[in-house]
């Protein structure tokens, strides 16, 4: 029993009238009345003293925020039915990149609904992550087959980012210096266009939109990027203006619709060097624009450009396959100012989606869902014909462009929303794109809307167009030939094998996940379920605004929650990541000093102790950095800052900061950095990843930030999904507001400064964080906040005497997550710990990051003392096995640390001759008798996967 | 690879035209175009050759079943989508047992929504059920507490059955033969009144319904029937009525309320000697009237008469506390027809529901919401009486009864359903009973519909209320001081706390439960998602009929359907369980003799093959049982049959048969023995539980039942729920369908024949053999059936040469299950085969059932041939390990089979002194070493934990 009775009923009127399943006592890990048990050990009889002390009084905010109060869970999910119910659900048959599909009900319910598999971290420790690195391997094998690319990455976060970062792969394996342009066919998707032109443009990049056919040599030209289908859903044959493009020194970029890769000939065949696209409709809800997953693929010989996250093979302490993140060397975060990317962060819950739907249905019946979708267009088209229309292209696969007169468009499109459908208005006419959810029903809708009378024989059609021979299906290579994709086509056997990877995987529900920096908090069902609704999961992207009035309106009160919590006046929520937010807003910096005619203010400081993305962000938007030191206690050396900015004065365009510092500490002198930063005409970038130490305490905007991004994954609880999906909205003073990406408009086409694919960024799960602010009020928060710093004050304190606290604050406090040094122990390594780690059920904290040798713990306000006990009994237990190696009493080789994590086959070999007996190696602590989560390998050997690397499933055979 | 490819593409316009998510081809787990690889090691060329030898050809269905083809997934759960759509969704404050709650989301997702637990079975098998075990034993321990009783079983079908069985434990316990009354207080909810009138009538009781103050003693009163707070909402004083009437030797019965118990006196604390009750409102949807989990508990002097199942704590071999079902000799399939109930099911997955809410809550948690209820109930009396209403009492606890003239309640009833809120109708006026979602909206609301103008100062009523003292709180006994119900407030630890529990258990979504007679077969996500939707699952069972037009329809295609299938004119969806089903069926068969005047009709025929609970029902059902001998083969001895017929034909009421028999075989001269059943006055009752063999091949109705219940948690893909709930409607013959229950109707007080407390049974879980229906078809299903036989034999080949196959058909076949018998083993037992299938990770097959000494296995047409395959290796293995035994090889005390299971505590203990390696006990089989369940806990002393009843949550401290 760690708490005592909740108080004894209502002393009010207003709290006996108020519902009962107020949210925020089931977030906080201690109730308020129950602090007394973590306030004592500190020496403290407050919280307040404690939050006093912690965070500088110069930058406090005074009140409270001027935000909702708190309801119900019940009411919450009420008010939020209702905004839903304003949005309109219509077939979609727009396409433009995305298109209804069937999530296989197995797959919603025991991937996209079940918290094993979304409130996972992302798969950095591989030993406890080998479920989803096997759906990962799964996913890039399936990219592999589909496109006939080389080496495909675990996925990206939408197609149009996806080319955008081909692009920029392509300028660095660009040969000639000369070349600064990139073509873009002019009937890629409008997105990608869009995405493809604002990052181009602020790396100094030439865009020419334009047929790609008119490409010619000695135009500068490094890369073509082809849409196949393209928008207006032509299959064209691209393949001798690749060999054009290579002569010239271009590299060709392809985006390609998976579904239609299992017919047409793979663009890998015909000579793409990157292929990129969405997996949206291999299961993935339309979900107004995301999140999904896209892919990039690529040839051998330009895998080490590749940006973003790729799993790799290789073996583990027992010489058993176990998947592991590869080439973790190219990430951004160890590049830093080299990167030329920016990504660190996936989509792993949607590529295990779409993953799972090729698993589910098998080459076989993935080529039959594109047969049918595309006989039922030819049905259509000929359907069309016999009406007299013309179409743009024989050619097509799903989609049909029918060309009208704007007059007649308009009447087809009403006609067509009368009939309860949506489709794509175009200059040309209309685009009719059939998806998987297509019937014959809607083609007889369809045949109204083009102006035919009654039924027709659509049997007729059918029977004419199944004699035709489907010159589409140019396909002769096999793909998804792995028995993975053969075995599990049952639901008994797709249920287990789901059900099998989720078990070899630590997340959530089965302890606490103490990263800093990371703020792996509780993803709560009631911020869940929302997700999944029809009316927020079934929408189309570019659907009419009206459609979508629910959406607009939800985001518009999370726009103006996250303003006041920020305390900024404009917030976009279109980056569909924190690497996107971090970008998005540098870009609005950098639009502010050129509307300033300001352009010479290019240069952007970054203090040493800042996230590896930061500096990777900057060079993306055309800045260049200046690293400025910290000093001993981790904060910023405000000597090496002042002398930077003097002598950078006239350059100077922002300073990138961390609050509080990556090393857990509120930096008293912020506001006076800022105000330094603002004399000399820059501008403050501030970094959200520690926002879950400041709200409802003190707020960005307040003390001197102009922009700042807030990661929803973290602070406003979107679970992490295993690897993604995150969202990294921007807030920015008023100043800068005129400069945000636009959000929402009925054509796309012309979007300018877009970042995302979508206008609205990962809306579907917008409704999490709308959720979270709603249920938890402006007192909930602060409340959050201060048991998050409590928290991680209780750790530091439990565990100083094992470890020393390497950062604190002026007044001996850290903020919400502390640093623990491990560099005193010459014979144990900070990854041995994290390893060990696994042996006690735990997931490790961050490891060697901000400074190598230490792990950094954020425990967040979700933990209860139990928990953290557990965890600081776990750490004090690994202390004294490290201690035992220091002083000579465990073999520094072979010892509990260094053959972390044991499994279960090799705690079970009849041998063991280790010189510890079995019970310390699994059960070293008395809780693990009663719940043992048992690492399914053993340690796994990074340096030789990297050297023999390989990125797909695992050969059959090799592991039994 | 277990199949090859599918077939390439659509052939015809109509195949092109389809949808292509088909359900039959993920339900089966063998392809239709694959079913080779099985054919052949049976040395058959096609599935029709095995199912004509094996289906005796006289009772052969000629074609296909009349029943809708079948549609895909997404159609079905569109077409029962819009059914939902016609129920209309009001708030209902009509009360009668059934209330308004919130499922804590968390709970809602991870157990309702969850395979891991409802796809789990009854836990017989207790070292592979400890999760759901300690759920249950929490909520034994959560209704003593409420009640103040010693004893609480783990769960009953509904209140009004909870009730029945109180009676009949009552008459079993009364010393005096000429006590043959039982006095129902009028008061009590009309379904209890209805359904122990059904019951008791049958036993030949009398039911005095009256006001239970009128009792006096010399009545021949057994037992009374109390309603605590009443079905007008009053909490009335009954002690003093307890006193006399245990002075007079009755027993009294009392139905409760558990919220209302936090509050109030006990039943245990003043004379209580039975408490029965729904704890529907605990968490539990609604779902138009079920399923819900009941309570039963009673004194330590009657708990050897208790009916149902009871969880009760023992020890493992290592000597930790373990639960398992205590006292199982009690059940009635061990009494037969000894047994004074045939209830063996519960509600499982509802009562840990109820349980989980508990622990969610807590004691204070589960005080406040009941404290608000009473609250708002208090307002409200106040603003009913300030506008000059009359209330029925002033002791209420959250139901007010407003006496009114039949003109004024018709306005207030018409007023309410404006404001979209359902009222009670009563005689005496309306029934207002606020629950858990009442808000002061809904207040307002009333106050409107009470005649009130504006809004009233309901802060005022408030505070006036808060003034008084309320005198209902008279409880002054702790309950839920088990530290279980104070550790898991918080959502973080709540979701580890389940998912704790879940991962001790075996459910489907680990491997096949190959168990004979229960048919765990696939239940599929598409068949579970409308469960919960709010459509189905918010209805209360007595709204206005009006408002459940969807689930009318819904019901009325269901039974439609079940009738097509089984060959009857009519279904009735009542009974909530296979024993209520065929208790509801014999009843059927007695009104049909009475009807005829031939009351005295009253033997009832059953072989000795039957299932325990055929004997038990027809006793139940007034009538006499004769046993009928089977012969070697396993079939009914014809000849005894024939004795029996003709010395009873005078008083010949019914045969009791199942078919297959429980010895897996269709007998040839089933229709035969109808006709002989017949020319003798009786009918023929069918038990249904092996349907899965039959369907879409043969038809009870065809070949001459009469009655026939349906195990739609079998047959028709209802899970388990870890033991319960299931649902067991009956068809019947065109002359008995006069006597069926009548099913739904707008005032339900004066039902006759009531065998389930809400008159449409557990409708809620009625969609999913709806679901599944409609996407199998007539085709689907026969299919299912033919594979199901087809697996079945594939299993007795690959096996029988290690174990005898115990009874097969006239051509060498077996049904759809077969039985190993493993009686030439005279060294292990087929227990200890069963609890070495656990460390192979499998569920054992059914025990010792129909013959000692014997595995059943039904491996049903969802499992693949690699998972047929994978547990006949197993038994393989274990033929040998016990092969080893027999021969000397290994110690017969201290071995594999003896062991087992072997818990990885002490796979890896440090000390190890085994005859056999750690490997062995731990990954005898290859898979394992991929995929490892480990059983929690090692072999459970039964016997100690008979010995030693202890049957609520275990002790602290006592494990670890």
């Amino acid at each position: 029993m760690h708490s005592k009775p909740e108080k004894n009923g209502p002393h009010t009127a207003t709290e006996l009238l108020s519902p009962l399943d107020s949210f925020s006592r089931r977030h906080l890990g201690t109730n308020p009345s129950n602090l007394a048990s973590l306030l004592q050990p500190l020496g403290l009889n407050s919280l307040d003293t404690l939050i006093d002390a912690t965070v500088p009084p110069a930058i406090r905010l005074p009140g409270a925020m001027a935000l909702p109060n708190a309801i119900g869970e019940h009411a919450a999910l009420s008010e939020l039915k209702a905004l839903a119910a304003r949005n309109t659900l219509l077939k979609s048959f727009i396409g433009q990149g995305y298109h209804g599909c069937i999530t296989p009900p197995v797959i919603l319910r025991n991937i996209l609904e079940n918290p094993g598999w979304y409130t996972a971290y992302t798969p950095y420790q591989a030993e406890i992550a080998q479920g989803r690195l096997e759906a990962l391997a799964n996913f890039q094998t399936m990219i592999l087959d589909l496109t006939g690319m080389d080496i495909a990455t675990a996925s990206m976060l939408d197609e149009a980012t996806a080319a955008a970062e081909a692009v920029g792969m392509a300028l660095a394996a660009s040969r000639l210096p000369e070349q600064r342009t990139v073509l873009l066919d002019q009937h890629c998707h409008p997105q990608t266009i869009a995405v493809v032109t604002t990052r181009a443009t602020a790396l100094g990049l030439q865009v020419l939109v334009a047929d790609a056919h008119t490409f010619a040599p000695n135009q500068g030209i490094f890369a073509i990027l082809l849409q196949v289908p393209d928008t207006l859903g032509s299959v064209r044959d691209f393949q001798s203006l690749a060999r054009c493009a290579h002569e010239a020194g271009a590299l060709v970029i392809v985006a390609a619709d998976p579904l239609a890769l299992t017919l047409i000939q793979p663009p890998g065949t015909w000579g793409a060097d990157i292929a990129v696209g969405s997996t949206q409709r291999f299961g993935v809800p339309l979900g107004f624009g995301g999140p999904h997953a896209a892919y990039l693929a690529t040839r051998d010989a330009y895998k080490r450009t590749m940006p973003g996250r790729l799993v790799g093979l290789s073996h583990d302490s027992q010489g058993r396959p176990a998947y592991r993140l590869a080439l973790q060397t190219r990430e951004q975060h160890i590049r830093r100012d080299k990167a030329t990317s920016n990504i660190c962060t996936a989509q792993v819950l949607l590529a295990v989606i779409a993953s799972m739907y090729a698993v589910y249905h098998g080459p076989e019946g993935l080529k039959a869902i594109a047969r049918r979708v595309h006989s039922l267009a030819r049905i259509l088209a000929r359907a069309l014909e016999t009406l007299g229309h013309k179409l743009h292209s024989a050619d097509f696969f799903d989609t049909l462009t029918v060309y009208l007169s704007p007059t007649e468009r308009n009447e087809w499109l009403a006609r067509a929303l009368e009939a309860g459908m949506n489709l794509r208005a175009l200059p040309e006419g209309v685009g009719i794109a059939l998806d998987e959810t297509a019937t014959i029903a809607d083609l007889a809708a369809l045949w109204s809307v083009a102006g035919g009378q009654g039924t027709p024989d659509f049997d007729a059609f059918a029977v004419e167009v199944l004699a035709d021979q489907p010159r589409l299906e140019t396909r002769s290579t096999p793909f998804l030939t792995h028995p993975v994709f053969h075995k599990h086509h049952t639901e008994t056997e797709m249920l287990r094998y789901m059900r099998s990877l989720e078990a070899k995987d630590i997340s959530l529900v089965h302890s606490m996940i103490p990263l800093g920096s990371c703020t792996m908090k509780l993803n709560a069902t009631s911020e869940m379920l929302p997700v999944t609704w029809p009316e927020f999961a079934a929408l189309h992207p570019f659907c009419p605004p009206d459609q979508a009035a629910g959406y607009a309106e939800m985001m518009r009160q999370l726009e103006c929650w996250l303003s006041e919590i920020t305390g900024f006046s404009a917030v976009s929520l279109e980056p569909n990541a924190g690497s996107q937010g971090e970008y998005a807003g540098l870009l609005v910096i950098r639009e502010y000093h050129l509307a300033r005619k300001e352009a010479h203010r290019n240069v952007c400081l970054i203090p040493t102790s800042a996230h590896g993305t930061n500096p990777a962000s900057a060079v993306m938007a055309g800045m260049r950095v200046v690293t400025v030191s910290c000093d001993t206690h981790g904060n910023i050396d405000l000597g090496d800052l002042r002398a930077k900015v003097d002598l950078h004065s006239a350059s100077l365009a922002a300073l990138m900061v961390t609050y509080p510092s990556t090393h857990g500490v509120f930096e008293e002198g912020i506001r006076e950095i800022c105000e330094l930063i603002h004399a000399h005409g820059g501008q403050v970038y501030m970094d959200g990843a520690n926002m879950n130490a400041q709200v409802g305490l003190c707020r960005p905007g307040d003390f001197g930030a102009d922009v700042c991004h807030l990661n929803l994954h973290k602070t406003f609880c979107i679970p992490h999904g295993g690897g993604g999906p995150g969202v990294g909205p921007i807030g920015v003073a008023a100043h800068l507001a005129p400069f945000l990406p636009e959000r929402l408009r009925a054509g796309a086409a012309e979007r300018s400064g877009a970042v995302s694919a979508a206008p609205q960024g990962s809306a579907s799960i917008l409704v999490i964080p709308w959720m979270y602010l709603r249920m938890m009020g402006p007192d909930g928060l602060a409340g959050a906040t201060r048991l998050a710093i409590l928290n991680a004050n209780y750790i530091a304190k439990r565990l100083e005497a094992f470890f020393p606290i390497l950062f604190k604050g002026t007044s001996g406090w850290v903020a919400h997550e502390c640093i623990l040094d491990l560099r005193g122990f010459k014979a144990t390594t900070a990854e041995d710990v994290a390893k060990r780690l696994m042996d006690y059920g735990f997931h490790a904290p961050t490891l060697s990051w901000p400074v190598a040798g230490t792990l950094m713990v954020e425990p967040t306000e979700s933990e209860s003392k139990p928990e953290l006990d557990r965890f600081c009994d776990a750490m004090i237990a690994i202390h004294g096995e490290m201690t035992a190696v220091e002083t000579g009493e465990a073999d520094p080789a072979n010892n509990v640390l260094k053959n972390a994590p044991h499994p279960a086959t090799v705690v079970c070999a009849d041998s063991w001759d280790r010189p510890y007996s079995r019970e310390q190696a699994a059960f070293p602590a008395k809780w693990l008798r009663e719940a043992k989560f048992w690492p399914p390998v053993g340690r796994i050997d990074n340096v030789w996967g990297d050297r023999n690397l390989f990125c797909a499933c695992a050969p059959v055979g090799e592991d039994n």
